[in-house]
Formats: structure tokens, C-alpha cells, sequence
């Protein structure tokens, strides 16, 4: 089953989904050579992001298999290329879900490659070569240096791992509305969902002093939100009665939940003018009623991990801030069960998997 | 039927719909006095809005029967309260929708009095003195005068009365994106349904002189666009070839469609960045999609007509520029058979009723 693309000499082991069945099992395929830009990884640890979950069971149509999941990648450089600067060998690095852009498009050239209307994926995507890209659930990554990150040194490398992913796609919209600044003022901010995500939102709402407020489905969460992460306030979203109450408190609310769902109430929780961000993908579109948007200006608004540069800027914030994920580390035989675990949110609060084993 | 609450003593003439069914009949009701801030109209005209529709059939179950539609009015103050200096008897002035709001909360007190959350219509609303508001379609109308605009001499008063609604719906969103300055930078903005708002938004996009783009899922509107309105591109929405032709190309769209719809199509015509607004009021929620979201980092942004001073200002810019609405005046015998033909689109672009019948 290895593949062979020309230049793709470098054997590696792996693990993939064959089908829609979505089990993963060991696999073997080739990596290409260290080209002069690219740097070689040996991945420490993958966390696991509901992405894979849609890949792996070809939920969105859009699957090539076999499919190597994994865009959380960390681990250590023991290869580098003639034109690297950035990097050496023994570098603490993380690679997230950015794989190759075109380079040339305003996006690109305005380190906002993460638009880039051409960008390809660290997994299920279509590098440069023509080749198709595999991910972190293996033992080793070869990666242009474009789209590396730093890990600093006071990070751990496996609870760092899903800020690759998780924690950019929460920082990048806060950011944007300077919430993440250090004399940013403070504001009433809901996160919801509880989940990989979510629970990073928290983290960076916290450290930065705003007044957070998680909306979730589950009653359990309430005490976990309160007493682990410190949160302020707890709403249940299916009662209507207690939502009313906060109607018009919030400033901004990072919606995480990957399931289809109303917004109309979360928006009837925002103050004039205040703004819900979409991170999550639900696999259908959600519905927008339109009389909590117009009748108080409301604006809704989408967002996409982030570029390279912001991710490099996070890691900084998150070294001196101590903010990682709380993590549930996995072996590799595992996976499928943490998979199973995982599409029902049965984790706190992100799995990464121990791929190096170490 | 005569209605009667303390200090109402004006007979009026008007129009009112009774029940579900909405069929329009004659129907006399009092009004109150004039008040120290009041100042009296006889009313001119007065535009037939799409939200007339849904509240003569009870579509959002809140209509209060006899309910008297209408919030497109234009005419001429015949009385002033002892308060009131900003008109005097003569002017030729215009009601919109608001007929009372707190007027202590910080939208009030910033000329924002549109998002008060305590806001009355000026149709099926309470007033302050616990009265429900009849609108437009009636011959005389008593309105506080903080709710009162001035109509340029210029205009017809015909032609003016749907600036209060559809024209200001449309002209607010845009003045928020900085797109109606004298100097404004030309654009390329979409403009989502070619009716009583559509028409006045392409008026409003060509004085200023950006590129316009109306997609419609009418292919007669193309003719109509383009060689009567002046618009430059056309997209028929049902066409998903040619809507995948223009992907990433719009800066702003304004959406103006009642009807329940998908939004991600007319996503996905926004560059990166930018914003869809919806100013229609579907019954139902709209379906949105979240990858055109997510992926362009696009904006869905709500709103609900404009201040006062708001309109006020679209009334000056609407003097110099000669802008105004198609209209198709109608006699008051007329009303229903014009309700019917507006909720199967069918007029070019707003019916005023010609109330005062002179």
C-alpha cells in the first residue's frame, strides 16, 4: 500500500483510515525528501481534532484515502534544509493544519496565507509535487519551514499540541476583536461548547481578565467550567427561561460546537452590535433566524485557524502565560477507541496521541 | 369599532385589517390629542411595505386586530404642540416606523433610538400612554415629533413616503460601510432581490459610484437591472455555474429578500473579509452554511432601518441626489388588490397609496 510519487523515498509509519468505515490501522508510505526548504520532523505527539473524525468517515465527500489524520502536530527537527535559517536540528517545533498555499496572492503575501483561496492541508490535501499530504498520526513530517512554529521551551510538547489547531482557531477571532491584548479591557465574552475548543477560549478569556460566561447543552459541564477553568457564569442553552435573563449581556461569544444548531438564541445573548464567531464546521448549515440579527445589529462572523505568523505569536502568549489544553495522552493502539471516545465528547478535554512513545 | 383610550379623541378615517385573513376595510378609530411634543399630519401618502403584509396575516403571531398598517408616510403638519420648535405648521415631513422609544438607555441617548429595546412601531405598537399605534393608511396622524423628519422640498411626496422604510433599510448599512461618502472609494456591492428595498440600494450604490451587482432569481430582472437601474452585472441565483464564476469577487451585499433562503451561495461571491447584510425578515431561519463562513472570514451582519438623524441625513443626500422610489400609486379602493400583488412581487418597485385622494 506504500505510495510512490517521485522523490518520495522516505519511508514512514503511520496510521490511516482505508474507507468510510473509518478504522485506523498501521500504515506504511513514503515521505518526500528534504528539499531545500523544508525541514524533516520527528512527531512526538498528534493531538486529535474533530476534523479527523469528519475525514476519517469521509463526512464532508471530500476523503482521498487512505487518510493519514493529524494536524497537531509537535515534535523535534533532525533535518533541515540548505535555504533554512529559522530552524535548526534539535528545534522544539509544532506544524499545524497548514500544509502549502500558493505564495503569491494578497493573502500570502500579507501573512494571512490561511485565506489563500489555494491553500492545501496538512492532511487530504495536494502539495506542491502533486502528492497528497499525510499527517501527524505518524512517526515523521516533512514540512516546507513556511509553515513551522516554534514551541517555546516552558511549553510541554504534548499539551501544546492542540493549540496547533484548537487553540489557534479560538485565539485568531479574540485576537481580531483585541481581546487578547495585555491592556485589553474587559469585556463579557461566552464561550460555547465545552469542548477542545471551548475550553482553550476560556483559558485565553481568563488570562486576559475578561468576565466569561460558557453556554453549553450538558448540565455536568456547569461545575467543570465554574471550578476547573474559572469561569463566571454557566448557562444551560436548553433552557430558554435562564437564557433569557443574560438576554443582551455579552459583548462576544466564540461559538466551538461542531453540531447543527440554532444561533437565534446565542445571538439574543449579545449586546447591541456584538458580534458571535463561527469556528466550528457542523456538517449542515445552522439556522440564522433573522429578527435577533437585524433587531439588534448583530454580526456574525467566520473564522479559520489562523496564519502562521499568529500561530508563532500564540505559542509566545501561551509560553508566558502558561495556557496549553488540558489533554488525555493516548497510545497508538488507542486511536480508535479514543476516535470512538471522541465523537462523543467523551474527553477532557483533547486526546494526543503518544506517537513517539517514548 | 371605534377604539377608545383616555384622551383620544380624534375621529380618523383609515384602513384596518380585523383578522388573519387580512383583508383590508374601512375603519374609523380616535387618535390623541395633539400633545406639547406632538405635532398633527395630514397624511399624503403612505407606501405598502412587505411588513404590512405580515402583519395583516398575523405571519409572526403579533399582530393586535384592528390593526391599521402602514410606516411610509408622508405629509403636512397641520398642528404643533407647545414644545415643539423643530416644525411648524405647512412642513412637509414623513413617519417611519418608530413611534416611541425610552428615551433614557444609551441607544437613545446616542440617536440610535432604532435598537432601544423598550422600541414601539408605528403600527401595532403600545405608545406611552398604553394606546396601541395605528399607522399610515389612515388620513391623519399624531406623532411625537423626536419620531418626525423633514422632506426636501425637492422630492415628491409620493415617490419619498417608502425613503422612510425601504429606503432607509437599505441606506444605513451602507453609510456603516463608509460606501455613501462623497469620497468614497468605489466598490464592487451586491444587491440581493430586486424590489421595494433592492431598487432604492442600486439608486443608492450608482450615486456613489460603485460597481453593482443584482442577483435575483427572477430572470426578468435582468433587463430591468441593468438598462433601467443602471447596474453592471446581473446573477441569476439559481445559475450555480455562472455564481461560481464570480466567487471572491464582492466587497459588501446587501441582501433584501423576505423570502427563506440560503445565504452560503451569496457568501461565497465575497472576497475574504467581507460582509453580507440582511435586512429582509424571513418568517423562517435562513440556512447558513459554515465553510463559506469560515473560510473567507466572512461577516453576516443584521440591522433594522435607521436612526432619525439617520434618516433625516438619507432625506438631505436623497434632495441633492434625486433619489427616490419607483413607485406605482394606488387609490385607497386599491389596497387590497395591491397587498395581493405585492406578495407575489408583483409592482415595480413600492405601491404608495395615494391616502389624501386629491
Amino acid at each position: 500500500m506504500a505510495q510512490t510519487t517521485p522523490n518520495h523515498t522516505q519511508t514512514v509509519s503511520g496510521w490511516a483510515a482505508n474507507d468510510s468505515s473509518g478504522k485506523i490501522t498501521p500504515y506504511v508510505f513514503k515521505r518526500r525528501e528534504n528539499g531545500a526548504d523544508d525541514v524533516t520532523i520527528e512527531i512526538l505527539y498528534c493531538g486529535m481534532c474533530h476534523t479527523d473524525i469528519h475525514h476519517v468517515k469521509n463526512d464532508w465527500g471530500i476523503t482521498m484515502y487512505p487518510v493519514v489524520p493529524g494536524h497537531e502536530i509537535t515534535g523535534i527537527i533532525t533535518k533541515v534544509g540548505s535555504n533554512v535559517r529559522k530552524f535548526k536540528t534539535g528545534d522544539k517545533v509544532g506544524v499545524g493544519c497548514l500544509a502549502a498555499t500558493c505564495l503569491q496572492c494578497e493573502f500570502c503575501k500579507d501573512s494571512q496565507e490561511n485565506y489563500c483561496d489555494e491553500v492545501q492541508f496538512t492532511y487530504n490535501g495536494i502539495f506542491w509535487d502533486g502528492s497528497i499530504t499525510y499527517g501527524g498520526y505518524s512517526k515523521m513530517l516533512v514540512a516546507d519551514q513556511r509553515y513551522v512554529v516554534r514551541v517555546p521551551d516552558s511549553l510541554p510538547m504534548d499539551a501544546a499540541a492542540p493549540l496547533l489547531c484548537a487553540g489557534i482557531t479560538v485565539y485568531c477571532p479574540m485576537k481580531d476583536h483585541n481581546l487578547l491584548e495585555p491592556d485589553s479591557a474587559a469585556r463579557k465574552i461566552g464561550v460555547v461548547g465545552l469542548g477542545g475548543l471551548g475550553h482553550v477560549a476560556v483559558k485565553f478569556a481568563k488570562a486576559f481578565g475578561h468576565h466569561v460566561t460558557v453556554i453549553s447543552t450538558s448540565p455536568s459541564k456547569e461545575k467543570e467550567a465554574k471550578v476547573r477553568l474559572g469561569a463566571d457564569d454557566f448557562l444551560l442553552s436548553t433552557d430558554a427561561k435562564l437564557m433569557q435573563t443574560r438576554k443582551r449581556t455579552l459583548d462576544f461569544i466564540v461559538d466551538t460546537v461542531s453540531a447543527k444548531h440554532s444561533i437565534g438564541p446565542l445571538l439574543e445573548l449579545l449586546k447591541v452590535k456584538g458580534t458571535l464567531v463561527i469556528v466550528g464546521a457542523p456538517e449542515k448549515p445552522m439556522e440564522l433566524p433573522s429578527f435577533p440579527l437585524i433587531f439588534g445589529k448583530r454580526v456574525v462572523k467566520g473564522g479559520i485557524i489562523g496564519s502562521i505568523k499568529e500561530t508563532q505569536e500564540m505559542m509566545e502568549v501561551c509560553g508566558k502565560r502558561n495556557i496549553v489544553c488540558d489533554i488525555e495522552v493516548v497510545q497508538t493502539e488507542q486511536i480508535n477507541e479514543a476516535l470512538e471516545r471522541l465523537a462523543k465528547n467523551d474527553v477532557k478535554y483533547r486526546f494526543v496521541i503518544d506517537i513517539a512513545g517514548k
